[in-house]
């Protein structure tokens, strides 16, 4: 086990000069909010996350919740360590103020959930689903049901869940076969749900599911799902909870990471019918869904980052203390001495860096997109950023986080493999981000499909537009590590146009040859996209080196070497993910299913 | 939990078609020794492989081994199989006949290893360990010493320990400890050793412990370490077993993997001296090490292939039974017609094949490198190949695995994260792999020094030219597939051999560039080498596929196929390793430990 530190430094860094947090805050008319409250929010956060939540992550992993007679019994010390998260008030940071938010950005926001999910993933996953359905509510409610849920969601008193996958209805949310049956006001929900997060605990007096389940009428496929909610203790008309609704938490699954999270098997209705309210519109639950979707994509994106960072301190600390082998002058030396060592840690420090300014960028584009002081025009072009970062978000970032939990083991050698350690569970828990909240493979097809073929490559080729032009001012700088890194920027760059036109003409009409292509186009752009905003982060670097500023040379110049080394060593992925996509991978349509 | 089949007609194409087994069988002077009679071997290990040892995989992996009083009781049902193992004579198979073995190819022993590691990786460990054991014995073991043990290590009736590993020694040999002081025609071994692999168990009557230890006067350093057998009871004067001996195994280590095989702290002489007994001569015993090296090493790379092969069966047989989503047609569909399946389960297919195709020419190598009808020069030759090829066997096929088995649990979606289906076990035990017998930074460093630099690149541009002899042939071949694989074969070989100039050039002098970039010089030539071994495979099929077979004409046109496949998505990854290897990737020296 080891400690986590809070990296306020770099969070700092990228809120101030990657995202120019200051202005952020002007265009959303919050001039009040600066990056000295940013940081000191961040400060706080981070002692909660050091002192409280971290040192819990390796009990969840250890002293499973335990479920019995429908009820779920959480890990010891989570629900003292819940109640400090919820008193000091940190659930509401930025929910809208008129149910008790502080309506805070989203950038903060996601700053600090950054934290969380270092210190612990396990724990911190049971604020993030109710989050899910605060929005929801948020969105499509009715003035009564946001009254009467919303208050105690936001303040953490109640928590949420999301319960929409079934046995047959994974990726294919079509297949929901749950149902709702008309009941006076309400309806009977009936139907089991299976890998609900947090489906059942302890921690507070209620929890409030929202399900999608189908009505009688209901058509076929995702047009006949509507969204419920469906609180564990039925609300009284004085607004105090009542009798425990008919729905329960029939078997916990034996998971191979964050143990600490009760995954449950949810059973709703073994008693004639729990007790649901419809959200909004019947028929509209799964449009509803995609609503949320880009924020909470946004948020498993984010603890493939945490959980990196939490890997890469360990691999930090292990690499300085152990002492093995000789270095360049043949005496005995901590293993950060030797080459291989110091590349693991570099791949490890550039990557998760390179993670951290993408989640904040589009932490912060969700609140552009969202700035009423915009022309409806202009919140539309930042939705459709939004739009486009978010499966690279997620699917890039969790994808990276496994390599980079890997490295931390092999850092570690055999004690890696140990589970005392600690090594092992962080990469354990990493190997479900790639998979929840829509797999790899739907976030590859959400990129090719719907955010680059649909309007023909458009918003991407913004984005791409905007990457040449940090490559141009780099590679015409006269600072020798910015030109290298402008110089590698700009190649990947255009390897990553050409993939794109090739997809533009090959794949447009061509459903199947998208598919062959997609995941690789996907890691394609990650790759470059956390290289531009890395080049970005150096250029800004070397801008304040030679100025009056509060990180120190040695900071600055870290930031820039880092940024040389990602162009080194990740911006040639981008060519070879272009490289393989230039091909079609037509091979792999050419075999039977027995050939396999 | 799935079942497992041994991939006997794909060891068999590999054989006949890529190694060209009888020809070399022919070379060795062993004409009786066919390709048919290798076939019926490989069936035989099969059927023990998927109906005994399989079905224990996952009793392994629940049901630890455990420790009491210095001795360890393994897995329920283990202590069967391993007599039926030994039973059927599998652990003679290739030892010497003088002992009591059957002297066939060590390729032999490679094909039935690969099914015994697949069907049971923690098992297999227990006989690999015994193997390594052997190989000492015959090589530098006195007479007296090859009489007492070798025949019943090499019948199995007991098994053998390596015993390298301390706390403070892991991948460096040379901080060894462990003391070993005269005692008569004996020596008092006094020390503790980590990380043991089947250190102790009630399996057989005894387990003959290989000890690394320094005498009283040696000199410090990797000179000064003497290597000794120490069984865990004395054999008394008339050969039977006598008192047990002062070794126990004080703890076991609690793994992230491979459970079922015990990972022993060995504490000797707690008592006062465990006996033991000179292997050849004092402070050779590194040196010893060194010579079993090569097996040892290319057994784990083996263990690489074979959780891949299980993994893909697992994904396979997936695939074709779960029914989710829409094909192209519209229609319900097992997940197999989803493109980004198909690429997944082609990228482990392709992987696992080339796989194969390496581990088995490096294991023919070794046979060659061993042949007594050849010139002294001859067997040199040869040695040197097999010297230039096991650390690419090793470093990375065992890299390669980590990501193979990472897919399997990727095309499971949810279920893969369950640890009932039996995916994340087999991810869990694949990531021993780049750590234990040497970990990847070390072969690396193998490939780059001992192989590459110290022959200023001789052995390795001989290899290089075969490669290109065989992208010419495809490259000017009529047939379409095999051109396209040519043309990319020759291309990553002109990126591999740009790397390779690089570094002749300017790591030669330089350790710690040399350093820097060793691992992109491995994963380069790893990628490199299988698509050469693939591509020729697909050469073997397209001469066969027009002539009478025993494969059959699907079999044969999916083995071009999945050359293809693997020209297009894996060998790219040259040219990225090439661009990394290029950069030097200086900038990770820069930061001073602090900057991390």
């Amino acid at each position: 086990m080891t400690t986590y530190t809070a990296p306020l430094q770099d969070s700092a860094f990228v809120l101030e000069h990657v995202i120019g947090f200051d202005q952020l805050c002007e265009t959303l008319n919050h001039s009040e909010i600066t990056v000295d409250l940013a940081k000191t929010i961040i400060e706080e956060a981070g002692k909660l996350a050091s002192e409280v939540l971290s040192p819990l992550n390796i009990v969840g992993d250890q002293k499973h919740p335990v479920t019995s007679a429908g009820q779920v019994t959480e890990t010891p010390g989570f629900s003292q360590a819940y109640q400090q998260y919820i008193d000091n008030g940190w659930p509401t940071l930025t929910a809208p103020e008129e149910f008790g938010g502080q309506a805070l950005p989203n950038v903060i926001g996601t700053a600090v959930n950054e934290l969380w999910h270092s210190a612990n993933m396990a724990f911190a996953l049971c604020p993030m689903l109710s989050q899910g359905a605060i929005e929801a509510l948020i969105a499509h409610g009715s003035p009564g049901l946001q009254q009467q849920y919303l208050p105690k969601l936001i303040s953490g008193e109640w928590t949420g869940t999301m319960n929409l996958t079934e046995p047959n209805a994974g990726s294919d949310l079509a297949a929901v076969a749950c149902k709702a049956i008309p009941d006076g006001n309400a309806f009977k929900i009936i139907g089991q749900k299976i890998f609900i997060t947090w489906g059942d605990h302890q921690m507070t007096p209620n929890i409030v599911h929202l399900v999608l389940a189908r009505l009688p009428d209901a058509p076929a496929g995702v047009k006949g799902i509507s969204l419920f909610i469906v609180p564990k203790y039925i609300i009284d008309e004085n607004g105090q909870l009542g009798e425990l609704n008919d729905v329960n938490c029939s078997s916990l699954e034996h998971k191979l990471g964050i143990h600490g999270s009760p995954t449950c098997v949810m059973n709703f209705g073994d008693q004639g019918g729990a007790v649901g309210y419809l959200v909004g519109e019947a028929n509209k639950g799964l449009s509803y869904m995609f609503t949320m979707m880009n924020h909470a994509r946004q948020s498993v994106g984010l603890q493939g980052l945490s959980i990196s960072e939490r890997a890469y301190q360990q691999s930090r600390q292990y690499s300085q203390e152990r002492i093995q082998g000789l270095n360049a002058q043949g005496e005995k030396a901590a293993i950060i001495q030797h080459p291989d060592v110091r590349r693991m840690l570099m791949a490890m420090k550039s990557g998760t860096e390179a993670m951290r300014a993408l989640a904040l960028t589009a932490a912060a584009d969700i609140d552009l997109a969202h700035n009423n002081q915009f022309e409806q025009s202009e919140k539309q072009q930042q939705q459709k950023r939004v739009e486009l970062l978010t499966p690279i978000v997620k699917g890039w970032m969790t994808e990276f986080a496994q390599e980079l939990t890997s490295l931390n083991i092999q850092v570690h050698g055999g004690m890696g493999f140990v589970e005392e350690t600690g090594a092992a569970q962080h990469y354990r828990d990493a190997r479900i981000l790639p998979i929840y909240e829509g797999t790899t493979g739907i976030q590859a097809l959400d990129l090719i499909g719907r955010k680059t073929l649909s309007d023909n490559g458009q918003s991407l080729k913004q984005l791409l537009a905007e990457i040449q032009s940090t490559a141009e001012l780099l590679t015409n700088h006269d600072n020798n590590q910015l030109q290298q890194i402008g110089e590698k920027l700009g190649r990947a760059l255009d390897h990553a146009l050409t993939a794109t036109d090739w997809i533009l003409e090959n794949a447009a009409n061509n459903k199947l040859l998208a598919g062959n292509v997609s995941f690789d186009n996907l890691m394609m752009m990650g790759y470059l996209v956390g290289g531009w905003l890395l080049a970005k982060s150096a250029h800004a670097a070397s801008v304040l080196i030679d100025q009056e500023n509060d990180y120190g040379h040695a900071f600055l110049a870290t930031k820039i070497n880092t940024a040389v080394f990602y162009s080194h060593y990740y911006l040639p992925r981008v060519s070879q993910h272009k490289d393989i996509v230039c091909t079609g991978l037509v091979s792999i349509l050419d075999l039977s299913a027995e050939q396999f």
